[in-house]
């Protein structure tokens, strides 16, 4: 489906290599996704998209689970295929089991429903959430 | 911004009166949002909406504030004004901190930005990932 | 919340008027809504939506009711508030009952969870679908 | 594309077989399509969605062939390949010609381009609109 | 994944000829895409589009290469995978280089992450905006 | 319609300000836009957003106001209100004239509604354009 040219380590340059290194260091993974493999073709996006997710991603008030469960929601709302795939792998690997992906799915479908009912019936919002 | 006609409790059929009761018990508050007094317009829809809000929001192998948070997210990629409002304010009250809701937002904005990117970069699914 | 510029018939280019006369005729109506009169400031766009919602719209294979059912369904799916709220009075204009009205929603609400649902779960296609 | 896992009614629990034979009873088909197959993977999801369904698309103020193509127009709409799919295949069952097929898409396409003009524009509501 | 029945030239309508005729000549392509080949079950729609496209699409105020580059950012925006595949060829045809491709991807990436801070951080539009 | 907390440059913590002085200086006004003021709320976020926003928008192998119609061409597709008032004003700063909003709009909203049609033709993707 798809004649994305992807960047290999053997054939990528310093600066690209330096930020693959720091991928499969920080996620302990031998290789990169073909994410970064095609975003490789643009080293500036790819050093940029790697330093906010890596910044976005950390423990923080929230843990990785939780985000990446919140980030696998808004891939399947979005309708992402990839994103979906490697997502739906990220939680996994994070604690996500069959359970809560069950619940996960069944929020951000519940929430797309609901989305449209507020829209489509144009609810004022209450005075006491504005 | 809106006409949407919306019923109160004093002025609902028995049918509507028992959903919002219902809600009220559940929420513990004294008067129903207003999402749900112009769903009310439509009594099968609003006891449908409410009874699968009640299952898919329950405790479950998710918490209660992790739920409110991947709503939160949805509405959020879908620019659902009111819901934004409502499940802003249903996620503080779980117990959703400044600092939670920042990670929300940032790993929402972050999502979508990836989602176009192997969008538009037609990455391929990894073989390890189908 | 606007600040868009509209053009009224009276200082509109003969271009203009002749679209705007064809509106108020083809719809039986005084003057035509604001959309037309911010379009007018691209006469070329004006003209061509004009004739294209003329020609899209007109009866054929489906009635004016359905076909304005469908094109409030995917403005409330979108959340287009201005298309929303137009295309909520042409259907009713056209027919549309309360009970017609609370069905579409519910149809369009039920579509857009489910969509979701199968991007999630990434339901591959029937054999017999393809 | 997909690895999903789906659940064989040979496989499935009694709670699964249940909600398995109500679709086949009421679709009269001999076995169920790949999206409750999935979806079997939560049975409470399964049931929920099923019932909703059943309810939202049954014969009411308005008839089947007109619930799918709303169905339809939403799930094209939102780029859902696995429900256009399926959807397509439903409205046509429910009647649904080659010139309907035709005008739906006409409608949902000028849909999604007008609501993009209004956004653009930033159209104020008609006062007798809102 | 498609059953899309497409018309050859050799099997098309004078009316549906005409059309094709005008698009090779425009494009100066020897054989028109499948998207044209699958309109051209609707006549009365291929003719409409092609015409639309073609009138939107010609130089004006703004060159071809940079009305192609907005028509892709948008479709990798929606997701939509054919549009993306042929707009990217458009685009290169019309002279992207894989430098301006690499900013094209970014900017549509960044927009729709700050889109959605702004909705979820309920932004209000400053004085001198509106 | 918002009660978002917006830190103004007085209140705000150094962090904030030097953010806030990079984006005055860069863009040579007297103060920062409420989108900044919101984010300010998360400085973490604050900085990350506005050192992308800084690199993903500067002249590169393409022109500002180039950039600038991408990225309002995608938040009109997206229908983020606050998003579209305030690129509409940049793109309108970097030299978009009429006539350029005109065709941005026009290739927006054309992109939308064929989008549409070759998700719900399912076109399958010529063989010259994987």
């Amino acid at each position: 489906m798809s004649d994305a040219k992807m960047i290999e380590y053997r054939d990528a340059s310093p600066e690209v290599r330096a930020v693959f290194d720091d991928i499969k260091k920080s996620r302990n993974v031998p290789d990169v996704n073909n994410f970064w493999k095609v975003l490789a073709r643009d080293p500036a996006t790819l050093k940029r998209i790697w330093e906010s997710i890596k910044e976005v991603m950390a423990p923080g008030a929230l843990d990785p689970l939780t985000k990446e469960m919140i980030y696998l929601a808004v891939s399947v709302s979005n309708g992402c295929g990839y994103c979906i795939a490697s997502h739906t792998a990220a939680a996994r690997k994070a604690g996500m089991s069959e359970a809560v992906f069950g619940e996960v799915m069944a929020v951000t479908g519940m929430a797309n429903e609901t989305n449209r009912l507020a829209n489509g019936y144009r609810v004022p919002i209450d005075d006491n959430l504005t």
